[in-house]
């Protein structure tokens, strides 16, 4: 059967996160819904990897088979037509056959907001950064430095899903400027990531730069691979999920966007 | 009894509009709301101008009275523990006895956000822009420059209240780069606005941008004053207040927030 792959975009606030789920309201559950009508049979969609409740995508990827009768249909237009307005698709392309958004991606690229400037985030903007005060970005770029790299990432994975190995590479952690002068931006690379783990480095990384953590006890916090050491999770809406690269092609179809 | 002005900030998505009404949410009522709680006696806010529901603001401005007894409250913080994430106090200051928001104002200045590049809103921005698909600025500027000025501004006023004269000047309208690279940010500065004008404004404009209205039309439009020849009001969700300027003290706080 033709298989074709999304890219994504949405607003993470309303949604229980991706994964389908019984009776709440999730990103996968909604697309499942639209395509099984369009298509006239259920159809099961596979995400690149599911995000939390409250976490946003600018290019999360996903694949589903097709009947070949319905191969010809302009998938991007038929779903956003029946999406929901916080979830749009901003590509559909035909993959081979064989292909899986889930266990041929090569690397994910995520940002975190921060804002930082004010006792209080601006109501425009706070479904999509944590309030954090006044940060020290130099710490957290002493921090960041360490947690670069190949690593067992122990500490950064809050308990869930047991996965085979917790040894990732985090390529880069870098920061830019925040689509305000009261915010900042904090870009991760990985060849994947653990359970909450971008939440989990930025809340060690915050702790750097609010001063409660020296920048060299997060290096001894991912040495020690306990959990428990590292400082609280930060919140979801912070986050976004920008990127899904594959081997063949970097589908980064919202560069620039946001 | 001590008068003191509030700087607002607020998303406007969720509310029905600033004035007070019996049921609905309201910016007023749930400012008012707070203001009383705290004052332990009801307290009326008297805002520099009406939102429509759906509309935003960077910097409203609204005045309240104070019991003497009450008048070192830190009024700021107090209000933003009590109010919604929606609404945020971002200045308290203590003016006159016999300043008001409303009188006093001598200009306001709007912005409104247009999204041109795409089919589909990515849905982070769809509660601030407008989605009009591709737009010829140039078409657009020379209709501003022809809106630009002192006139009557009859052909761009919404039934509702009556004014003594629709007469209004508007200073300058002015185009900004948008927060993604698919939106364009429009600027609108006058001594007052009439119900709805920057958005019958902003929707004369993008007919023309739009090739729907040549520029000269709009001309003409403003000259014939009369509503009924002039395109469709734009929709609320891109429209934002960015400050009310007073005689003494240009209240903009709000400089480069957003």
């Amino acid at each position: 059967m033709p298989r074709f792959l999304l890219t994504l975009a949405y607003d993470g606030t309303d949604f229980s996160g991706w994964q389908l789920q019984a009776r709440d309201r999730t990103v996968q559950g909604v697309i499942e819904t639209a395509l099984t009508e369009i298509m006239g049979s259920p159809v099961r969609l596979h995400g690149a990897g599911r995000t939390d409740a409250g976490v946003h995508a600018l290019g999360q990827t996903a694949h589903f088979d097709c009947q070949d009768i319905r191969a010809s249909i302009p998938w991007q237009c038929a779903l956003n037509a029946r999406l929901p307005e916080d979830v749009r698709v901003l590509a559909c392309r035909r993959v081979a056959d064989d292909f899986h958004a889930r266990y041929q991606a090569q690397a994910k690229t995520y940002e975190y907001t921060l804002w930082h400037t004010r006792e209080f985030c601006l109501p425009q903007r706070r479904r999509f950064a944590w309030n954090c005060g006044p940060l020290d970005f130099t710490a957290m770029e002493a921090a960041a430095r360490l947690l670069t790299g190949e690593h067992d990432f122990a500490s950064f994975q809050n308990t869930g899903t047991p996965v085979r190995s917790t040894i990732r590479t985090v390529t880069a952690i870098s920061r830019h400027p925040g689509p305000t002068p009261h915010e900042s931006v904090w870009r991760f690379t990985a060849n994947g990531f653990l359970k909450q783990m971008v939440r989990n480095l930025v809340g060690c990384l915050a702790a750097c730069g609010r001063g409660r953590l020296a920048p060299d006890e997060a290096g001894r916090i991912l040495l020690a691979a306990d959990r428990a050491l590292a400082p609280a999770t930060a919140p979801p809406q912070g986050l976004t999920l920008i990127s899904v690269a594959y081997p063949d092609q970097t589908l980064d179809l919202t560069e620039g966007l946001l």
